[in-house]
């Protein structure tokens, strides 16, 4: 309309402003379209960031928060145990001091790490994976997750890993309680701060993912981490979980990885146990054989090894002494144990033959050395170095008179009964990684016999390439701690390791052997002390085929369930609470119809009965309904069985929806419940069917 | 008793055969305890083996099966492949001659491919996956998993193959459908035999278990076998699958790299594309970010190709002359564009920009070479060999004008629709493969830059580290085809099948920042293959936290259910049956109560209708009550939904489960049902809140 010059126009525009220069808004002025497109576009970029994002920032935060704790806790503990190193190299040649310097310091440590966390909370002891798979089944144990367990688990684990390889514990159990913990925690804050309120199942995920992040963080292993959470912590899952636990772990170990980069301790970010196996043949076909082999043999072992320990276990605490000690001074029994296991590594001692002056890393290191010692050994008898060689940690491994095979054998002789007396010690320790150093020396021992037996190599023809007990040590730690802890994931947990996987099918198949033996006959690690420590668990419904199909919920249901009819007496309604202790009634219509319409809670319906004023004149008799009107609180119920269900149907419900009991009606009437001690009992029933022993 | 010497015992003992050698039995006849030890050892070893067994045969038979299958098909497509390439070769050098062998060929086998395999089943056609991921949700494809699809997917998918890089398609996903056929195919031969029914969920475990069969025979890859079918073809899973998936994909995984080594292909087991990166330093810590940056390049490439794709097949589904042509005569469709791929890709033309000469392993195995081939051809400008020379399989990337980065844009900008127009064609083929590929040539792209931008490598200080264009390769193949396919487990995958596993970290960076991106933007490839062909799915809910737990199933749930009563008359009952058309009814105790009793199906149901006498004197109405009692049957109902369950729930019910449908009762009374149309609605209407558009 009008004839104006478009920079007149511009500068009309800035009439209000006369004489200022021309703001960035005043130039994008007379392109709306452009401006609202480049608004739309960042608008639409924060609604996407945002849609997606609250749940990834929240993983992110626990992976580099976990990753912090992690390497902090690994320098802290990298400090006293050098100090301890010190401490014993410098203290003279006399025995006695060096003993005593050897040993002073892990006793000092553990009853401490066992006084200090003990008295913070009970709940600190052990690895907590058994626990949380119980919470993660859907029982609440109360405080469990509480961040008050937070200190006192990272200082006792601090002091636990301080003791380094003579009382031979590892990190990985605590570490997912403690990341556990925090997602907990964080949940919580978020929870405040939003004001959303979590439902159980989304708490479930992050749950699991923090679980990954706990094992990604002491590993460096997303895709294990991840992995062996899943196995270990739940039996169902969703894909979605899994993606979650990916970016967490990717998370926690990029960060974990970084700041050992930062540290000065790696060049680049790579794995924690390099190994350099050669790549083009790594393992001759026929040597396949020998790793199946070497599976079943850790499979039988894990079966001895689980079998042991749930015994001797349950000993500690049925035996009379033992059980006082442990109910009255734990630092005292720490104190014991730790003597026991620290005299006997001490390294002028038996310890010479239990290689006890590497550190649990450096055990790993050596174990999965590509050279055979024995071959090398053969030809020049290695020296007994006064400090541990990091060119040849082998060295350690070997004795003039017994040879490698000597220590090897006593080593894991010895290992498994000390191994089975720290884990009854009170005190934050994880018991993945001795085991896992266990397998490796078993697959050890194994390869160097078969170097020997074979020292030009198995196939004869062509370049001769010799065998590497390496290999069998990567294949013997992941069967053996695979069979312990009843998982396939620590296959590929050895290759994230190591950082070579030339070695995937051989590995792969010694653990499913080891697994296939150890899963037929022994509850994993977790599993066996859930039921050691009388933790509520729910079977798997094993052998598949033999007649479980047919079992429906009338079979093993419930039946004599109390039910609280709208139109009972209070007196009566008050007889049934005293008499009963469930936790929650199935509410029905009436007493003649049974059709069931809510649950009423046993602890508001107390409440409210305690609240009614006792004027039961006998004309006036008040019912249930008054109360409830009165505004006792009742729940729906979302999920009712049939007594036609099968138990298959069943056992899924309960294990995916982390269900505790449900209700049966049949035709709208309450006729039964299913709990898992109903659950329980029928699949018992299915595996041992009834008969008189 | 007696005082007979043992050895008369013993003598007497074979009175029955006096003179006769002493047998076995008869040495042991005398340790009656020892016998009955080893007795029992057997017994005990035979009931454990057979326990377990079962399932363990039928995974191995699978697994080897397969692995025969695909290493036969490899043999015969080698050959095919390879008279080919002699026919080009010798053909002499006139243009007409050779550019005939080069598209004659194709041309054929994909004609033949797609008018044999069309004519004898219209399922085999593409992929099979996202029908499988249909069926594996609970819905009945009738005849997908019929063994007489076998050999048309057989036949046809070989033909496609020996076509090679011409037409650039794999062979994952008919392998997946492959070896789930026959698992089907088996348990049907089991249940013959057994006489054992299967039910539905252990089918389910099996199929599941058969997917990872395929992808870890055309790979050897178990690991990722395991993830990626899991990941692909469901959204829940037990770890009890998991288990089950990894024995069969170790024992396919096996077989298929044993008969390499048979055949002499290969001195013994190893990875399918052996890298050989140095292992010490293979990155630089600030080389991170731009792996991280090419996730983020492939996530919006895979968008834009998912999007164009998507478009394309419902274009040519639309177009009427393509339409005709695909309904009418599918071999002609196959064959033109079969001739407008071989066309663009004929050597001495346009395909010499494409590396059209190699074989897609080949592809593979120059995309992840160590070495800059930008660096390698500033100093010497290679020749364009007559052959492909397997030493230098990078000069086919090669040309003196457009340089290696001149070629390698070409071959994405070109395979970019290529890819799109091969996916059109009705064959059997994998479309994994070529994606794969395609995201190793964008990250050795970006690759190549970097190495020319950093001669000396990132990080000056020190040893220099020269960046490894391979590395981005590996990252790009594995986060492009992880974001296409919506998977994470391309970056295991990539590991395993290099046999190397030192860029760990940043692979999984970039495959986790692409699927970010993909994931947010548009359904995966096998999820668009699904809505294109306008199967049935159920949705994810997405971004949780948005308010979708409030929602319950009231809210949602049909409420204008037919139900039966029992007392309905005979009339209404068949007015109803003609007048509506679903497959079952809701059986109600009588039409005044409306309790939920049972559930009748349409099927015989009307039957029962036609087989009743029409003898409905005004005077004797039957009703419902007297053909139930009859013989039609009913079945009971297993699982009822409350109107107060929440949406979450539910839907996790119907995921688990693989539920079609389920009625809602109150107070027993059926109020209504939900099934997937009314899911689907409530999760759209979740991410979409209802608003005129």
């Amino acid at each position: 309309m009008t004839d104006r010059d478009p920079m007149e126009e511009l500068v009309g525009l800035r009439e209000g402003s006369p004489g200022s220069p021309v703001t960035l808004q005043e130039l994008w002025g007379p392109c709306p379209r452009v401006r609202r497109g480049i608004r739309g576009g960042l608008e639409w970029l924060k609604q996407k960031l945002f849609r997606v994002g609250e749940d990834w920032y929240f993983l992110m935060t626990l992976g580099v928060l976990m990753a912090l704790i992690s390497y902090a806790m690994n320098f802290a503990i990298g400090r006293v145990v050098r100090a301890h190193k010190w401490l014993y190299r410098e203290i003279g040649d006399s025995h006695l001091l060096r003993y005593l310097s050897w040993t002073v310091y892990p006793v000092a440590l553990l009853s401490f790490s066992s006084g200090f966390s003990q008295s913070i909370t009970p709940f600190s002891g052990g690895s907590g994976i058994p626990e949380l798979k119980t919470i993660l089944s859907g029982v609440v144990l109360e405080d469990y997750l509480d961040i008050k367990n937070f200190g006192a688990k990272v200082v006792g684990l601090s002091c636990t890993l301080a003791t380094g390889s003579t009382i031979f514990l590892g990190k990985v159990g605590p570490f997912v309680h403690l990341s556990v913990m925090i997602a907990a925690y964080l949940g919580r804050v978020r929870t405040r701060t939003i004001g959303e309120s979590q439902n159980k199942s989304k708490q479930n995920e992050m749950l699991v993912a923090a679980a990954a992040v706990g094992v990604a963080t002491v590993f460096a292993a997303p895709f294990s981490g991840v992995l062996f959470s899943i196995e270990v912590v739940s039996s169902h899952f969703s894909v979605w979980d899994y993606w979650r636990g990916f970016f967490a772990a990717t998370c926690g170990a990029f960060m974990f990885r970084l700041l050992a980069v930062f540290g000065s301790e790696q060049e680049t970010i790579t794995s924690l146990y390099k190994t350099s196996f050669p790549v083009d043949v790594p393992f001759d076909l026929p040597e396949i054989f020998f790793f199946v082999a070497l599976g079943a043999i850790c499979g039988v072992l894990s079966c001895a090894y689980l079998f042991c320990q749930r015994t001797f276990l349950g000993f500690v605490k049925t035996n009379r002494f033992t059980s006082k000690l442990l109910a009255t001074s734990k630092p005292l029994y720490a104190a014991l144990a730790a003597l026991v296991l620290a005299s006997i590594t001490y390294p002028p001692g038996v310890g010479r033959f239990l290689a006890s002056r590497l550190s649990m890393k450096e055990h790993l290191d050596s174990l999965f050395d590509n050279n055979s010692w024995a071959l090398m050994s053969r030809n020049s008898s290695p020296p007994w170095p006064a400090e541990p060689d990091p060119q040849n940690l082998w060295f350690e491994w070997y004795h003039p008179r017994f040879t490698v095979f000597g220590t090897l054998g006593f080593f894991l002789l010895m290992k498994f009964w000390m191994l089975i007396l720290a884990t009854t010690i009170p005190i934050p320790a994880g018991y993945f990684m001795p085991i896992f150093i266990f397998g490796a020396a078993v697959g050890r021992l194994l390869g160097e016999a078969l170097s020997v037996a074979f020292p030009e190599g198995i196939v004869a023809g062509g370049a001769v390439n010799p065998i590497m007990p390496g290999g069998y040590a990567l294949a013997g730690a992941a069967a053996f701690s695979g069979a312990v802890t009843h998982t396939v994931s620590t296959a590929l947990l050895v290759f994230e390791l190591t950082g070579q996987i030339v070695h995937a099918l051989p590995v792969l198949m010694a653990v499913l052997a080891a697994n296939a033996i150890a899963q037929s006959c022994q509850p994993s690690f977790y599993d066996g002390t859930i039921i050691v420590k009388k933790l509520p668990y729910l079977p798997w419904i094993r052998g598949r085929s033999i007649g479980s199909h047919p079992v429906t919920v009338e079979d093993f249901m419930n039946c004599t369930v109390t039910t609280l009819a709208k139109d009972t007496l209070l007196e009566e309604v008050a007889k049934v609470v005293t008499s009963t202790d469930v936790a929650e009634y199935p509410l029905v219509e009436s007493t003649e119809s049974q059709i069931l319409v809510g649950i009423v809670r046993r602890a508001p319906l107390v409440h409210a009965l305690q609240a009614e004023p006792p004027s039961w004149a006998p004309g006036q008799q008040r019912c249930l309904q008054d109360i409830l009107a009165g505004g006792c609180p009742t729940e729906p119920v979302t999920l009712q069985l049939s007594p036609e269900t099968s138990l298959h149907q069943t056992h899924n419900l309960f294990e995916l929806l982390n269900l505790q009991s449900l209700f049966v009606t049949s035709r709208g009437r309450a006729v039964g419940s299913v709990s898992w001690v109903e659950l329980k009992k029928a699949i018992s029933s299915l595996t041992n069917p009834p008969a008189p022993k």
